[in-house]
């Protein structure tokens, strides 16, 4: 059965998956990109950026295993764009990741206002979905016609769908750097913690791959 | 200079080094103990409680150096005892450990009600001290003789030490476990992230050693 997952979600070691002000400039916040840097050495990152060279350990295997298998992802409106209320006219933001995206698949991302969908290349399409997380989810699925839908963030999203008890996996990435504030993972989120069991623990010389599965 | 340390504090993959309802059965809170279970299968820590055998590696490594260079230690009233408020009358909790605790040094037990210091079997002595922090801080650098002095937790005593700026430091272990709520070691914290740089990231089997020193 098709699976809603997480992947490569990446936590600051005092719990933050993005520092505070998100702007153009600053996707994951003020300093917050360096949570990511594990990634960015990786093989498969600098590859999809168009660069030579990067690591082909355990972390290039987790960063090139995050899209193996996923039909549709699911994103917050933060996690699409730094703008913040209904959508300007005339609106050209389509995304941090210019015209050729890295999904490669539809895009759900959720929003409180409409948009049309925008076609983006190399098969990705951004759909902007009003009803909320579980309508989000059902045509998420629809479109992935069998494989799994990826629930790319950030950390208030998947909270939500956690605690509406619908993701089966996560691939989370504890790194030791420290954000001091930001968008927390863990927050309110009791209910869930006996819901998961740890199936993988995978430390890499810069970071620990740690991968939860929901119990049957 | 003598240094106040954090050694081998423990967090939970949310974050928490306890979890709720902490007791007299539950010193961690319900279910709160298995973040410990990387230390339990240690040579050392078997080895402390009589027991044969036990780890070898890296955690084993980690739990025998936590008090190494260690002349005193600084403890929460939570971490020496399940009890709040005031000591009854012909108190006979004398700690979790014991008659002979694992210290062997003296230790400073941060309480709002005071309470006769009490000698143990094999070099600790309890002292109850109710002016702050600040003063247990100077009274263990006193009773260390310029050895170190490590600050054994709770996440409340950690926090209020680090926001004082007075931590030089911590070696924190990351666990898989998921405790659900609890006490948090990153919470407010934000002012003192930039204070600290990680000097060290050991993963080992099972939890990944992350080890941060105050920036000079």
């Amino acid at each position: 059965m098709a699976k809603l997952v997480v992947r490569c979600f990446t936590l600051s070691l005092d719990g933050f998956s993005a520092a505070r002000d998100q702007s153009l400039e600053n996707p994951f916040g003020t300093n917050g990109i360096q949570i990511m840097e594990w990634a960015f050495a990786t093989k498969t990152f600098r590859t999809m950026f168009g660069q030579d060279g990067g690591s082909t350990g355990i972390d290039d295997s987790f960063a090139a295993s995050a899209d193996v298998g996923i039909g549709a992802n699911i994103l917050g409106r933060n996690m699409f764009g730094p703008r913040r209320g209904p959508w300007r006219e005339n609106e050209d933001w389509k995304g941090w990741w210019g015209p050729n995206p890295p999904y490669h698949t539809p895009v759900f991302v959720l929003t409180n206002y409409p948009r049309p969908s925008i076609p983006m290349e190399g098969g990705t399409t951004f759909h902007f979905v009003t009803e909320g997380i579980e309508v989000a989810l059902k045509r998420a699925f629809e479109a992935a016609k069998g494989l799994d839908v990826r629930l790319g963030g950030g950390a208030h999203v998947i909270r939500q769908y956690l605690r509406a008890g619908l993701v089966d996996e996560l691939h989370l990435v504890l790194t030791s750097k420290l954000l001091g504030a930001g968008e927390r993972l863990f927050e309110g989120t009791d209910s869930i913690s006996k819901m998961y069991e740890c199936v993988e623990y995978r430390p890499s010389e810069t970071v620990t791959h740690v991968r939860l599965h929901k119990r049957a």
